[in-house]
């Protein structure tokens, strides 16, 4: 078996600036499920942090309420698997400071790498994508609210992943299963499947 | 490229008979959200019918309801890709129920194959699960709430998959999360990574 070096692999939730329904830039509220299901997939699949990116304070606020109740309080001794879950959680303003706090956490900063339900410039598969993460290469895996990231988030990407095809054509995916396939895709363990 | 024959794949998602927090056998209410979650990644990956199963009148009328919103009601319009994703969505009071639908509509009987957190007898790969699949064997995936699927769904399975490991050995993945993860790894278009 080839010997893997150590994987860095962080998730960021952007909910400003992503885009409304009329491709218009907007700010997301916060959604429960999405602190939940991600931080229970990144758990899953070794990822190191998962940041939840709102510059609104009371977002804020309510991400530290939910933290606080399954990392402290009455979650935190109902639901331990929760609270194993939800310790990978972080809250930052801005994409540049939660970059700013990988750079310093890796002494590297990491490739920012979007994803999207269009076509982007700048796409490489994932099996690529997999090899360069396997490699070492610290990864910021880039998820957007509402209706995706907005164009200068994708800009200022290093590679973005392609849109998941499925069969159909439908890309309506919620942001939960996109996470999902996605880490399933490029983090998963081979033998598994 | 190889030829395939015509995919015959539905879900069902059962909220009776499953496992409790002790292990006890119990009836879990619908989530709203596997509802809608589950429907679109059943329609992104060319599934033909998503099965609500659960037993109890209340949770049966709260399940039309929320279909009959987006299917017919405000939601339809707001929002036609779920109306789209609903269009799959089926009601049933048990899993033979599903089976003889499933039986009718195919004029042949389903392979029963369920999902597990844990480790189950009479299992086989993803590889060869997707080979059946592409082979036209029809298939009903059947997954669990609550703490999963009761010992006797697993035992009258035709076989049943691996628990989704990652890379951790955590396994508290949310239902809608697994369905995303399985769908990608036995229906999604392999050009696709």
């Amino acid at each position: 078996m080839q010997e893997q070096k150590e994987r860095g692999v962080d998730i960021a939730l952007v909910h400003h600036p992503v885009l409304g329904k009329k491709g218009e830039i907007i700010g997301s509220a916060v959604t429960n499920l999405d602190l939940h299901d991600i931080a229970r997939i990144a758990r899953t699949y070794g990822v190191d942090e998962y940041y939840i990116v709102t510059p609104y304070a009371d977002q804020q606020e309510l991400v530290k309420e939910i933290l606080e109740h399954w990392q402290k309080g009455h979650g935190s001794t109902y639901n331990p698997a929760r609270k194993e879950a939800f310790s990978l959680v972080r809250l930052a303003h801005s994409l540049e400071e939660v970059i700013e706090g990988i750079a310093r956490k890796r002494q590297l900063k990491p490739m920012l790498v979007t994803t999207s339900a269009g076509t982007q410039e700048k796409c490489i598969s994932y099996t690529e994508s997999r090899k360069r993460i396997d490699n070492g290469e610290p990864t910021l895996l880039v998820f957007g609210t509402a209706h995706g990231l907005a164009p200068e988030v994708s800009a200022k990407a290093d590679y973005t992943l392609p849109a998941i095809a499925g069969r159909t054509g439908y890309n309506h995916l919620p942001v939960r299963s996109a996470v999902a396939i996605i880490c399933d895709r490029l983090l998963s363990d081979e033998n598994d499947k």
